[in-house]
């Protein structure tokens, strides 16, 4: 089935553990599931390679469906300066791959897909999965085992629904609205 | 004036203000100054903008030099999960950009740089360069302004000397060994 979208996004939930992905393509003003997954790194005991394998998969992917656009989900805040500076290198190698190919990236925090996709800012990641296979119209069996492949895909349906707002309305999409809007929160 | 390396090393210090960078090739068992620099990324606010000049950068030097390895200044610790997040993606796509090329990488912790060059591992940037002057027999004229660029050159050098000691000496020169030498120094 090949089908014509106006707008392809592509959603990543970076982690050096499991990356989620998940693609949606809009068409009208229809969002559908292409495709979503995830990439577990667990088992390489290689930092490197686990960067490498990001790299890699989100290069393919973008190669493969050209996407108009990416939305990653990005904590500003985590536990410790080790796991963010972990994590900031798997974002940032995610984020290289969209770069090398014209990209343009949006990033949203947690809390704010969970509203987008459920109401709940705190809702859980199994709420967040229901809501989008209610949305997305999606089959009991295309309901990943893992549910940082429907992480990744709210992501992409936040950044949808984000992007379809009057601007006026728009929330904090992205690092530099976030740090205009929360200046206190900003360590110079 | 072309020369035969046999072996070329390009050191990286990556920030989201300033990249230092410097190339070193190796004759026989002797260093010399290829070429060091600096990018400035301070005057441009978009976050993604200083992460594709990053990835850009690097990925110009890896294609014009060819380098066999790769040595990173990085960092365990930080003064704050904001910035270790905003750290940790420029590395990742320094990191991306050598991947892509096959480039493997090794990084090294800033004490352990200051050491291997000056003997001191809590030795000021200034310090580093004028050694890194005498090592490398550089003219004055030869002195970068920013000392991120000598900052980039010492990790490259850093590098040389422990790739070049017997196996066992080493040190920690990786993330790998470093969590493996540390275990109580990692939050899981």
């Amino acid at each position: 089935m090949s089908q014509q979208w106006n707008r392809i996004i592509i959603g990543i939930d970076p982690g050096t553990n499991v990356m989620g992905y998940g693609l949606l393509g809009i068409q009208g003003k229809e969002p559908s599931l292409i495709v979503m997954g995830v990439l577990k790194l667990s088992k390489l005991d290689d930092h490197y390679m686990r960067l490498h394998r990001i790299f890699e998969r989100v290069t393919g992917l973008v190669e493969q469906y050209l996407p108009d656009e990416m939305a990653i989900e990005a904590p500003f805040f985590g536990k410790n300066v080790q796991s963010m500076l972990k994590l900031g290198r798997a974002q940032g190698v995610a984020i290289a791959a969209a770069l090398g190919r014209q990209v343009p990236i949006t990033e949203y925090e947690p809390r704010k897909i969970k509203m987008a996709i459920t109401g709940n800012g705190a809702a859980s990641k199994e709420q967040v999965a229901a809501m989008l296979q209610r949305i997305l119209r999606l089959q009991p069996q295309q309901m990943p085992d893992l549910l940082d492949a429907t992480d990744a895909l709210a992501v992409a349906l936040c950044h949808f629904y984000e992007s379809s707002k009057p601007i006026s309305s728009q929330g904090p999409s992205s690092w530099k609205k976030f740090i205009a809007q929360h200046p206190d929160r900003v360590k110079r």
